[in-house]
């Protein structure tokens, strides 16, 4: 079998196991009464989804490890992207049971929250910096730039972190986050494959099939959420395969989906400070402002996986 | 640029004329009181979809042919590839417009059908034994064989009008067939380039472009239906594609999701004749049982996509 056929292969086989492990864990988040307590401040038509279970984002986190085990051999690579992938989940999982367990609705303190986050971020770029090297591929021009170190673990720790929020914020729609991520992911699998990083394909290709095996269970109408366990778990796992290939150039371009829902909400602060009390959207995040619109989730859905397929596309001209 | 982005290229250009062709598209439609008559043997939840404008085949026919044209060089191959798209899509089209028009809901009669597909499918077959050879790749073996000449254009003749009408059987839930078409034809111009054939990659990257500005329009709950006309167009340019690059003992895997939709009708009736009135599922095509069964149509997509998905891992699998 030809080496370029094994992403697909963990892919597949992270897929295949999430369908067989679905609906056991569905079933017994449900019984925990792992209910998502639904944001108080998000469309009110989100408050019928009280009582879906959350903390599906376990289903992926174990899925990624089996596959990327299973696969191996294990690199310094992947067992960072582990590292990264299990940290920031953890640091999900964490707010995600408060939340639920303790009925405090929005979770771990965000003092707390961005300690554990940044902690995570900072050994990924130290180790990123002392083993991998301070250079990035830079989008569309087929050259490099070397940065400073400080520099580069300053911009690196930002990237992972700013991946990781930006997966967060996209989590809002059934389907959305875990699709948009799969289509990602698996452009990462082929860029970094291309770039002579198989073992890091390797992984991508095991959080692409985790992804699409997730989707099936969260597909409108959804049966279970990923949470921030999920959502924190996969923007870190882009990121810090991002980092290790040297693109962290590139993720802006090929999560375009989840920079322009990040923006959104940036704006939407911005311009409510600024006009003292104006709403530049409907509702920020973005697919909330669609929702509000009265667009149907599942349109919204597959319109925002579209758009993520264009950037997708334009990820891949950015390193060719 | 390197060739192999221009797949990807034809592929974006398609998409985008889609969507900026789309509105005035479906507004065009709706007022030519287009609407499809829904066929009064599906499922009842489907008589609510009376008065969606349906012939939305032609704005995937006009961007393919569009983009084919517009990235040159056209080969003998591309061109047939557009003969036939545009010869099946012109059979659906006069199938939906008797249907719509002369509202008699069951269009041309099967014979006059059969004559418009079977015409053009031989006319390809002819082409292709003469032009391009009577060899076929073997799926899992890396071998080829070779067909006695009658033999590989009686094959090919039906490969052509089966994959067409399994498109065609596979078209009954919002976003199912355009979006499953799409991850079939792209595999498909994967599995061209990887072969040696850019002309048909470059097609089949217009043809996945082409269903994902569609399915822009056509994700639940839909605006327009691709009908007749786009179907039978999408399947023919599935199938010549695979006839053109010796793939046809690929395409069934590759487009394993149209083979289980059309299988599904097929045993459906046999069981049905066998025990003299039973039924195997509560209603064939298969997406029709789901829907029965309670899933809802944006569920049945996503995982009938998810389908597709796997059948196109696997049809790559078949030729590495």
């Amino acid at each position: 079998m030809p080496a370029s056929f094994l992403p697909l292969l963990s892919g597949f086989c992270a897929f295949a196991l999430s369908l067989l492990a679905g609906p056991r864990t569905i079933a017994y988040l449900r019984r925990l009464k792992l209910g998502q307590q639904i944001r108080d401040d998000g469309p009110k038509s989100h408050l019928g989804k009280a009582g879906t279970p959350t903390m599906g984002g376990i289903l992926m986190v174990v899925t990624i490890v089996v596959a990327v085990i299973f696969f191996r051999p294990l690199t310094n690579s992947t067992i960072m992207m582990l590292f990264a992938t299990i940290g920031f989940g953890l640091v999900g999982f964490l707010d995600d049971f408060i939340k639920v367990v303790a009925r405090r609705s929005l979770g771990l303190r965000a003092r707390e929250k961005l300690v554990g986050q940044f902690g995570v971020a900072i050994l990924v770029a130290l180790y990123a910096s002392a083993r991998v090297g301070t250079d990035l591929v830079v989008p569309f021009l087929g050259q490099a730039i070397v940065l400073p170190p400080l520099v580069y673990i300053a911009f690196t720790t930002l990237v992972l972190v700013g991946a990781a929020n930006a997966v967060n914020i996209t989590d809002g729609v059934d389907g959305l986050a875990a699709g948009s991520t799969a289509v990602s992911a698996a452009t990462l699998g082929l860029i970094s494959f291309l770039l002579g990083y198989p073992d890091l394909s390797l992984f991508f290709g095991a959080v692409a099939g985790a992804c699409l095996g997730f989707t099936w269970f969260n597909a409108p109408p959804a049966q279970v959420f990923m949470g921030d366990t999920g959502s924190l778990a996969l923007g870190a796992a882009l990121g810090t395969g991002a980092v290790l290939s040297k693109t962290s150039l590139i993720l802006p371009i090929v999560g375009g989906l989840f920079v322009i829902e990040t923006l959104s909400v940036i704006l939407q602060v911005l311009y409510f400070k600024l006009t003292k009390g104006k709403r530049l959207f409907k509702m920020a995040p973005l697919h909330h402002h669609f929702e509000l619109l009265g667009v149907p989730e599942s349109k919204i859905m597959t319109r925002f996986w579209l758009v993520a397929l264009v950037f997708a596309v334009l990820g891949l001209y950015a390193i060719l």
